[in-house]
């Protein structure tokens, strides 16, 4: 991921979702989050992917730097214009990571970014 | 998710991961390995996206869930291509669904599928 590597346990939440028709603005405020994220307090790192269905999972330090980056004044607005314009349906998961590993081809340079 | 709905706590699994230029078979073991995931005891649902960075999350049970589908077989082998040919880098992560909830436009019918 993005960010600090930390080992587990951490806290992940994970953001399942599916667009709208309206995406006009979408993309923009979505860079913006990511780039907010990333200045809160215990932010670890946050990755997305999208095909149809769009994945997005951020890492926190604890449940406590989840809940303010829920209640920040940017990311509420972000959230109401999600809800009234960008999404269909949305699935978020706040879950405790428990275990890690990762594998990196020695041909990729040493270790994942 | 697909599969069942379950209330918290529950397990997921979040695979992140690149893929090398060789991708000859990789669709077709990954098609498999989701409809074989399917069948194992345990098993509550997949959701994947990718976009460069590919970001497949599954949801168990509970950890000997997990453990016994590390250790299929099958499941097995598709590891072993993967850090083979198909991976230039992934991350596993297992983690501890503490909390969810979802949202789904009214136009979209009854909350998520």
């Amino acid at each position: 991921m993005t960010g600090r590597n930390v080992a587990p346990p951490y806290w992940a939440v994970i953001f399942t979702n599916e667009q709208t028709a309206d995406v006009a603005g979408y993309e923009a405020m979505a860079a913006r989050m990511v780039e907010l994220a990333a200045t809160q307090p215990g932010f670890l790192g946050i990755e997305s992917a999208r095909s149809g269905l769009g994945i997005t999972v951020s890492y926190w330090r604890d449940l406590a730097s989840i809940a303010a980056w829920r209640q920040h004044v940017e990311h509420l607005e972000a959230q109401r214009l999600g809800r009234e314009r960008w999404y269909q349906r949305f699935t978020l998961r706040v879950a405790r990571v428990e275990q890690e590993w990762s594998f990196a081809r020695n041909d990729a340079g040493q270790g994942p970014a």
